[in-house]
């Protein structure tokens, strides 16, 4: 079956959200094996991934040499992170892979991925990134045009554009390079933001793209039979935190965009994972998976974690 | 034809260097126009490309954010260049073609380059990079295990190793995507160098490699006809400085080997230049040529520039 992995962030990063190379490092070996093993199942595979802690490091280098380098924007530093976490793979994965008997190619396409000028997100910035700074900091960087929001006690923190994805770049590429035996890695972060001038040309902009969205949208470009999103639990549960909490294993997109609409699954991080696997299947995949990076490989055979499936009857 | 681009880094930066985003941009715009009248003419093209500037701009900001950020080692940083320089290069291609009434796919490859643990480069860091510091500074960076060189009034200098490259990886995928009417954006900067470890496997190593020579083991590679070195001269010159100073025009490999070896060219920049061209020239390819940007489509035609062919006869 041809796959689209999305791994979350702390599935390549240290406890924390420790984004030091050493802890990249371990916790994408660790990763790599898991899927090392859907690799030797057969699956053709398509890796996207997540980037904030990674992010987050760059714009305080930013900060902080200023004065001697000029900052780089935000797509630049998207890019960035999908070639250090790229390379990183492809040198996990290949060890997992010889440790395995088996050899597969591997290959890290820099990826953007289209979105609107006219995206509300550039209107209200809404997501948070980066590091929290003291208010006199913060308003010197209002001044350069940033935006920056009183988070209380814990200080200001920088939020950005996070428009919607509309077209994952060179997807025809990725096609033909899974086809012909690799293991492609892409759209990393979400992708590259970049929007369409008026003469058709692209410009990179400043802004974050939800990577479980592009995921989606990549999954659907790329005609995948699955999508799963691997992440630090088990399951999507609801009624969390009550005495009827209850995990979610196999279940109809109805049944699952019913409990999300009943507001089960809030705005923060698991909203955006349920929306994402809504979008694959209402829109024609077979199977999308919300499961730990631990159970993949079950995950990816619809054997365990939260198993979406199309509505039927 | 199928012709091997190296963009040196003057042709990505602004004047004395600078490598602000705008700078980087309006240069790799500029050198854009250029590629986009080879594809237009019909070449294969895989563009590989220098990255100096941009390092030593990630290394300071690696100093400068040391108390709150990890530094990432020269191998990440070389990676972070090939994804910023990589998409910059395919936004400002597929704008020049555009104007040009042409579409065709791009793709930049993050590329790692093998280099030899054992290579002596290791043992003997000599090639200099980032900035100049005082001494007191260099100091604390060499009791971190850096190599730092006394450079007289200007301060101190870290020093690296310049590994030979020895296998640059995934050059079946460049080729299958050029095949396919791509243009390969690849191996910037070298290539991200890495290690064979006993088992196999691949490590990220703190070295940088010489986009020229990856460039020449490259063009062998991918079977290139042509290799080209875009620089910010039109010719090779040799007695230069001298009332006899002339520049080389059409020669043979065996004639230009008689110069080099009579120490025309130095350590410098156009040493490494000409050892790269008489490496692929004398490795079976059919022409090499250092000549500046923008005259390189009369370069790859043999018509301008320094055109190094085999020896005949």
């Amino acid at each position: 079956m041809r796959v689209l992995i999305a791994l979350g962030g702390n599935a390549m990063t240290g406890p924390g959200g420790d984004a030091s190379t050493e802890s990249q490092q371990n916790a994408i070996a660790l990763a790599c094996e898991r899927l090392a093993d859907l690799v030797v199942a057969g699956h053709d595979i398509v890796l996207t991934h997540g980037n904030g802690p990674q992010v987050g490091n760059l714009l305080v280098k930013n900060e902080m040499a200023a004065s001697e380098v000029p900052p780089v924007p935000l797509d630049w530093c998207v890019a960035q992170t999908q070639a250090t976490i790229g390379f990183t793979i492809q040198n996990a994965l290949g060890a997992a892979l010889r440790s395995r008997g088996v050899h597969r190619e591997t290959a890290t396409l820099v990826t953007r991925t289209v979105v609107d000028n006219d995206d509300p997100g550039f209107r209200r910035p809404s997501k948070p990134i980066g590091r929290y700074l003291p208010r006199e900091r913060a308003q010197q960087l209002v001044e350069h045009g940033q935006h920056w929001e009183d988070r209380g006690e814990r200080g200001w923190r920088r939020v950005v554009a996070s428009p919607t994805p509309l077209e994952v770049l060179d997807t025809a590429t990725m096609s033909a390079l899974v086809g012909s035996g690799h293991v492609v890695i892409a759209a990393g972060g979400g992708g590259i933001p970049v929007v369409r001038e008026a003469d058709g040309s692209l410009r990179g902009v400043e802004a974050v793209i939800d990577k479980d969205l592009t995921a989606t949208l990549l999954a659907r470009s790329l005609a995948a039979d699955v999508l799963l999103i691997a992440t630090d639990v088990s399951h999507v549960m609801v009624d969390f935190g009550t005495a009827q909490a209850r995990a979610l294993d196999r279940i109809s997109a109805a049944e699952l965009r019913e409990h999300a609409q009943a507001g089960q699954f809030g705005s923060g991080s698991m909203g955006p994972k349920v929306e994402a696997v809504l979008g694959f299947v209402d829109g024609g995949g077979r199977r999308a998976v919300i499961t730990s990076l631990d159970r993949i490989a079950d995950g990816v055979n619809g054997t365990y974690g939260t198993v979406v499936e199309p509505t039927t009857g």
